[in-house]
Order: C-alpha cells, then sequence, then structure tokens
C-alpha cells in the first residue's frame, strides 16, 4: 500500500528543495479540522497498540526525530501523537546547549547514551543535528566546540553529514527503525505564534528573547534545513516534511507516520527467546499440584 | 622521520597476511632484552609528559585499543606502559560479556559512554571489535543479541566491518588519535603462559577453563583477527601487530607507538580558549596590591 505521505517523505534527497513544501499543505489527505480530533484518538490508540507489540517482541527499536524552528509545534507534537503509548515503552529525551563534559567528545556522543532499546520508542526533541543547523547557521559555536584546527576544513559540515548518515545506516542495521520529522513552519506563522506568547500570559514562558534573533537568520536556517534534508534522506532513515502551520494537520501527519512506521515491522518473526514449552507445562504443574502440608 | 614500527603498522589492510607477521619479530629495533627496562622507563616518561602536554592543549584526545588472545599480555602492556601518566588523564575501561541492557542497543553503544574526553588518553582493554572476533568465532552469540531475523544477513560481517570504520573517521574528523594494537602471541607461547598460571599459585586465578575451549578454536581466531586488520586498517586508525611473545619487547614496540601518536599532534596549534593577557594583567594586579586595612 502506498503511503498516504509521500508527498512529505524524502527517502533520497539529491534533489530535494525546501520551497516546493507548503507549510500549509495537506489538502490531498482530505481531513477536515472539525474530524481531526476523532482522527487522532484512533492513531493514538493504534500507536499504542503497536507499540505493545514492539515491546513484547523485543527485536526492534524505533527512533523518532524532531526538528524545526521556534514555535514550529515540536513540544505539542511530541504530546498529543505519543501520550496514549505506556511511558515504559516510550523515552523522550530533549537536547538543549551542550555541556563542557559533552563537547568534550565527538558530536554523536552525547546522544548516544540516550538512544532506545529494542522493544522501545526513543524521541529525540533536537538532536544530533543541531550541529549542522544552528551551528551551520552560527559559526561562531563551533570555535567553541574545543576542536582542533586541524580537523576544521572546508569540508567539516560535508563530513558531519556523512557521519550522520553512517551513523543512522548502522542504528538501521541493528534493528532500528528511523523517522525523522522537520515541522515546516512558515515565517508568517512563526511571527504570530510568537506573538501569541506575548499576549497570553501562561504562554509567555515560553518565550526567550534569543527567539526574535534566530528569527531574524530565516533565510540561513531555511538552507541550512535544506542541505541536511538533501544529505541525510535514505529509506531507512527519511525526512517527513511536515506541513506544520496547522497544528491539527501536523499532528495528523506525524500520528500517521508513526503507525507506518511500526506497520513497517514484521511482528511475526521470530521473537526473543522465551520459555519453551517444556518449560510452560513444568511451570503450570507446579502451578497446578495439590499444596504441601506447612511443616 | 620514518617510524620504527611501520614494519609492524597496519594503515591499508586490503593485501595483509597475518602469517607474515612474526610473534617473536622485531631483530631489527636492535633492542637487547638486559636494555628494555631502561629504555622502558625513558619511554613511560616521555608518555608522561606528553599526555600533559595534551591535557593542557584540550583539544585533541586519544584512543588506543588492545585486543588479542588470552595471555598475549594485553593487562601487562596496559599496566607497564601507562604506568607513569597521571590518572586523571587517562582512563582505562575494559569490555567483558555484555549485559541485557548493552545488548538491547546497537554494537557501538556500550563502549561509546567510556570514550575518552579531549585532553585525555582512553585505553579499551578489549572493544567494539569483540563483536567481529568472539562473536564471529561462535555465531550462536549473535542469536543472543536479540537482533531481527532481518537484518541477520550474510552480508552482516561486513557491515560490521564498514560501521567500525565509519565510526574510527568520525572520530579522528573530532579531533581523536586513533591507535589499535593486535598483541600477536603464538600459540606455542600460549600455551607456556597456560602451563605457568596452572603451575604458578599466585597466577592460577587468571586462569578459566574456557580459555582451554577458545584456544582448540586458534585458527578461527586468527582468521577472524586476519579479516578485521584488511578491513579496518586506515592512516588515522592504524592497527599495530606486536610481537607479543617476547613481553618486554612487546611493551617497546606498545610504548614507541604510544609516543609516536603523542608526538604526532602539533601542540603549538591554538589550545584551547585560556585568560586573555589583559585578565592575567588584572590578576596579576589583584594579587600584588598592598593589602587593604580589615574593616
Amino acid at each position: 500500500m502506498p503511503s498516504a505521505l509521500s508527498r512529505f517523505t524524502v527517502t533520497d534527497g539529491r534533489h530535494f528543495r525546501l520551497r516546493r513544501m507548503d507549510p500549509r499543505g495537506g489538502a490531498h489527505l482530505r481531513l477536515k479540522k472539525e474530524d481531526a480530533a476523532d482522527a487522532l484518538a484512533k492513531t493514538v490508540g493504534r500507536i499504542a497498540d503497536l507499540q505493545e507489540q514492539l515491546y513484547a517482541h523485543h527485536r526492534w527499536g524505533v527512533l523518532l526525530i524532531f526538528q524545526a524552528m521556534d514555535a514550529a509545534g515540536k513540544d505539542s507534537a511530541i504530546k498529543h501523537v505519543l501520550s496514549g503509548v505506556n511511558p515504559q515503552g516510550c523515552q523522550v529525551s530533549s537536547f538543549k546547549v551542550p555541556s563542557a563534559e559533552e563537547l568534550d567528545h565527538d558530536f554523536l556522543w552525547r546522544t548516544t547514551a540516550r538512544l532506545p532499546e529494542r522493544g522501545r520508542i526513543g524521541v529525540f526533541n533536537r538532536s544530533y543535528y543541531e550541529e549542522v543547523l544552528v551551528v551551520r547557521v552560527h559559526p561562531e559555536l563551533l570555535q567553541r566546540q574545543g576542536l582542533p584546527a586541524e580537523v576544521m576544513t572546508p569540508r567539516l559540515w560535508e563530513e558531519r553529514y556523512e557521519d550522520i548518515a553512517g551513523f543512522e545506516r548502522h542504528l538501521a542495521r541493528s534493528g532500528f527503525v528511523i523517522r525523522k520529522f522537520f515541522l515546516n513552519v512558515s515565517e508568517e506563522e512563526q511571527r504570530e505564534r510568537f506573538l501569541a506568547r506575548l499576549d497570553t500570559p501562561d504562554k509567555r514562558w515560553k518565550f526567550s528573547p534569543g527567539d526574535i534573533k534566530e528569527r531574524a537568520r530565516w533565510a540561513d536556517y531555511m538552507a541550512a534545513y535544506e542541505e541536511m534534508i538533501r544529505h541525510t534522506s535514505a529509506p531507512h532513515a527519511p525526512w517527513i516534511v511536515v506541513p506544520a502551520d496547522r497544528k491539527w494537520l501536523a499532528h495528523h501527519v506525524v500520528s500517521t507516520a508513526v503507525v507506518e512506521a511500526l506497520e513497517s515491522i514484521d511482528f511475526r518473526g521470530p521473537a526473543s527467546p522465551g520459555p519453551t514449552r517444556r518449560e510452560l507445562a513444568l511451570a503450570r504443574q507446579a502451578l497446578t499440584a495439590p499444596a504441601k502440608k506447612r511443616r
């Protein structure tokens, strides 16, 4: 069955152009806003079911990566799409400014400790992709990473794409299903959401003065996102460019992609070795034998 | 200056043949056994000096990996070569049978947390290379790793070599100098060392009955080591095939290789940003100003 999301999914980025992706796209999905909440509830239920199978089967793991501009709706998407899942089988990790200890390692180091185990869904709210986004837009951050001058060559960004792609290929080969979401919000929509944050007392905490500074670099960020998607898309680790100007539609696209990712796994394959039939029979015998008298 | 160790160093493994490497080789180094202890003491002192520079410069890190058959002298080499170094700048990690949590991740996961930071020497006593050594010789171990059937293809070993090589390339690009030591002991020398372990009360604890079983697979192990070296040697991550039948010579080769690795780093390059000249002047002023009267 072809995916309903094929228009948003990039498995080969060589010819990708971000300007062709409409932040208000998705009309072909024929979802009406008033039906979105019901549809989402069903999809979230399906995710919860599939996650239980993932957990019991215990062979595959799932890694979901979220990247976007501020106010594009990362937190909201994670909350709405994954709130139905048993937290024992789902770990969300947010990555902010790296610590001194983290900067003293290679840039793939700090996320590794937070990778999901087999049987689980791991969610990265931002990730090692920041290293080719914010660090690319602000090369002065690179200066603070403590890298030897000898490795800071003109090929550095290309090498980072290559290293990320190699790492994700390794993860896929190790039994991890990867989906990467770029929440594609428009500059105008971000402006409105920022204004709403300023105007609404209980949203104001989300606003930081630095947000305006980053917003001023919009074109540079879009160029960095486009380059990232061009270099790191693969069939085993696709980028899904989510039209994010309408949150209800974004949640629909993300949740559908998560279902499709889980459905791509064949749970009929041999699960991790459980008890043998003989062991089960012996246990039944022990549990049903007449109780011995207490001494 | 050409390295004294070029005969042992593999930077391109395509034509590597293990049988051409003599476990009793090294005559061309013209080291006499009676001079070895003095020579080692000097080299160890040099390592300690260079490590201090590495620590102060704080741009590069060093990763030393040791792999070998049992009783080849890994522990002894690490002890003798690195005992002079400030432990604050040197971390040794030994990797034994993986835990259940470790097996629930990709095979490069568990070593990552133990990678050295910039400015430090990290030593791996065994490593992710076990995944293409003991696991290759005993494919039944692979069955216990919980991998999905779909990823256990005939290309699995080739993929593991590729993933390891990609990971080490990434580390090198991030400013880590890598040296990998295969302590090449002969089957006969291992036999004698095992017998010595059995015969010497204070060495007996080192012996495990499983050692004899692994010894019976000698040819398979040698084939796995050869394949490993053929596929994972690179100029930025060479294998050094250490003639290990004579420990004093092995220690000489390993320590010389560590010195050469450290000397390959240009410490004249810009170090991590320290205090500026102005800050130093202000500090001097503050420290030398006449003390104020206590209130």
